[in-house]
């Protein structure tokens, strides 16, 4: 049978990535309170494309995926990156994995245990200068807005965010360690489950610690540069805010920007 | 050429909706102030299929949508329906489009004007047995929760919350006025441009206004009835909480349900 | 602490749905091959609420969800809900779980295993009158276009179609059946890994086997019938049509409809 | 009324990007053949905060596009970004705005009309060093796959694929010339109607035309540098596979990248 894609192409044009986006697998991921943690990812998997070659070999992705998805931490997904490379026979290689990440959680007040969903996400690329690995998580928060507070002579509007940070590796690191920075960042974390003396402790606690979504993305910031050095790293907040039908945004980065072609 | 739709099908199995999904168009429709309003819709329309035929033309439906999309006010939904019917040489025929409304609106201080979308849903259908019409009328404001606030010695977690109303005809109605109608059940509106006075009169306003989102489909059911006489409607909000990661839900119908195959 | 849900209500409208939505859980289902899975879920919670209380007591949905959780399966769903009644005191409970779902599968002619996705849905209501079950399975396939076909010298359109298929039980089911059914109803069923000679086969077999959205529909129906006796089923087909930019839709239920307050 | 915005902020952590996201407005663009076009947007608005401001004024941001809305063709969009860096005493000013884009079709052999939706986007940045004018467009297309049709006896599987080009300006240029090189380098653009002659000329056609992911952003790139010179631009393409549950995607980009903070 013959080889279409690996037939020459006369266009002299290469492709900086080629591959298989949107698969669906589940994956187990590290857990730092129960060691490893089931759970389900949408995938994209690339290579680079010499100009010379017609097409890229997509089972090959799927291949490489299908020996790593049983175990995929932080550890092993450049590994796979170097094995996408060797498969593919390419010199790039880029891999983005997201997933929801469970993490058990207790109200303030009552002490009740119940599951909160995060949002994660691995990006690396390994290429002929490279070898980068982030970690993106996706934190959802309570803020409550200073200005309202200030000028209201009772209340104050609040809402739920999200914040984003995405960090460039460096080091191992615990996720829940930054969802911990994060939620101290904001009016206050969310929970999936609080009873009344929670919701009370919940409502001052915002009432007393009011951020605009430029204060929360600062405290991040600051909370993130004392827990260890990233060589780079972004911290986003969109905030669903309660008086608007759009969002307020914030957006910072530190370190040395040159993503190459990782998003 | 063969029309291979058209042949016979011996499965003896009639089929209910057949027809074009996801249909993208620019309409435009009325509008209380500036008499028309040209906006873009997602367009579904069906008809039944007898069980002696393989196959529907699916290309009748655009034609006959063709017809209608530069006037679609509510009056000319059902004669669409009928168009449909002929056209496609059917007993039933259905559809559905959605469109973002813009309306104007002035900050309650400020009186600054800026444009509010909201998302409005056209259902219908006309059937051996039926000819109904359905509005749908999406609209986003401000909940600020009862219990937060009598149980906290300051503030009280407020959000972002959506009400769905759909209301069966019954006589000509303007979107208008029931979006009214919903903006007035709630802790407030929401407004897209608002200066500092603005927010304070919001903030203030929503203190003094607390609902939950039982309170919140009650209110606007009192609202409908009190407006104008329908056979039947809907009205569901949802909470995007500010202090859990999950929504908030209620849903009340009053009248008389029997939705047939509206969806 | 004041109860301010379990208050009065003055407005005497009872409300037919009040509770959770958009609930991110880990859960664990039956698995034919693998005794259980664990994936992860969107969960709605719903009760009613009389007309003279002002609202529910929304922590207590998580609390009965909690208990079931870690063991999903058809035979524990409608426990779940007379544990919802039980606990909320109400006389209606209605929960609706969706869900990823994994299943090996091999390439036809290669035998390579890998996984695919397909998306399943719980649905359940226990009422007055009520104790409904129903299971929703979503399956993508591939369909190729007999008009097409016919009519052109070489070639025939074909695309990625989606089936949806709702069971009202009846006898406890295997998933993995009903999957198996409809992907034989399809011009043929997906994969995530395939190899040439799979590819090749894959589209012999199409081109042999076209199907429109109305055959599918009703192929599904006949291979539902025999396979089992459901007091009532839907099923439709939607097609990403690869020469339009919008869908080709078919739609068919079967048995006694009253779906009562099911989606 | 104290201003807490304009605060000073002791942090000394200046800030990218603050702003409005998701606001939805109706705009009006221009129209190579009707002159202006009116359409529904989702828009972003930026400006870096310095780190001894605790805030932005969110409103001037709204105020600014109310200026810009009925007119918003590609000539005015730079225009609009000095006017926010004006407005917020800024140095950079970020804008995205993203609209559907229907333009009228004839069907290829019957010559029946109908329109269109195309998904275009404009992205800009002015700051101390940039001046950048980005055009997004977005086209679904018809690929037919070579391998499949090389390999098999008969048929070849296609699927709908989405194209999505990047554009720095460079000289001004109308979005419809290069909806017209994207559909000429797929196996077919699609049409919201067709008789059966056009869906026999569109099945052998594509039949004739085989492409995959990778010649479809080559076959694009060519097309583009023969049509104008873009100081840089980007080509992707992802098919919705027949064949898989999972998307193909290839990536090119050609001149100068230095995408500053355009997302």
């Amino acid at each position: 049978m013959i080889d279409v894609q690996g037939q020459p192409d006369e266009r002299n044009i290469p492709l900086q990535k080629v591959g298989v986006k949107n698969l669906r697998y589940p994956i187990t991921v590290l857990d730092k309170k129960n060691k490893t943690q089931r759970t389900t990812a949408t995938v994209q998997l690339y290579a680079d494309l010499p100009h010379h070659f017609k097409g890229t070999h997509m089972s090959r992705f799927i291949e490489v995926f299908q020996q790593y998805y049983e175990n995929l931490g932080m550890p092993r997904f450049l590994s796979m990156l170097d094995t996408i490379r060797e498969s593919l026979e390419a010199e790039d290689a880029y891999a983005e994995v997201s997933f929801p990440y469970f993490m058990e959680k207790r109200a303030p007040v009552s002490g009740e245990k119940s599951l909160m969903e995060y949002t994660c996400q691995y990006l690396g690329q390994v290429t002929r200068t490279r070898r980068d690995f982030y970690v993106g998580i996706q934190v959802p928060v309570l803020t409550l807005c200073p200005c309202s507070r200030d000028i209201s002579d009772r209340g104050a509007h609040n809402q739920r965010g999200i914040v984003r940070v995405r960090l460039k590796l460096g080091p191992f690191f615990w996720i829940e360690d930054v969802i911990d920075i994060i939620e101290h960042s904001a009016s206050g974390g969310l929970f999936t489950l609080l009873k009344r003396e929670d919701e009370k402790e919940i409502t001052e606690y915002a009432y007393d610690h009011p951020v605009f979504v430029e204060d929360l993305v600062r405290e991040v910031c600051v909370g993130i540069e004392r827990f260890a050095e990233f060589p780079w790293f972004s911290v986003e907040a969109e905030n669903a805010e309660s008086i608007h039908n759009h969002d307020a945004y914030a957006y910072l980065e530190r370190g040395d920007r040159s993503l190459g072609l990782i998003d």
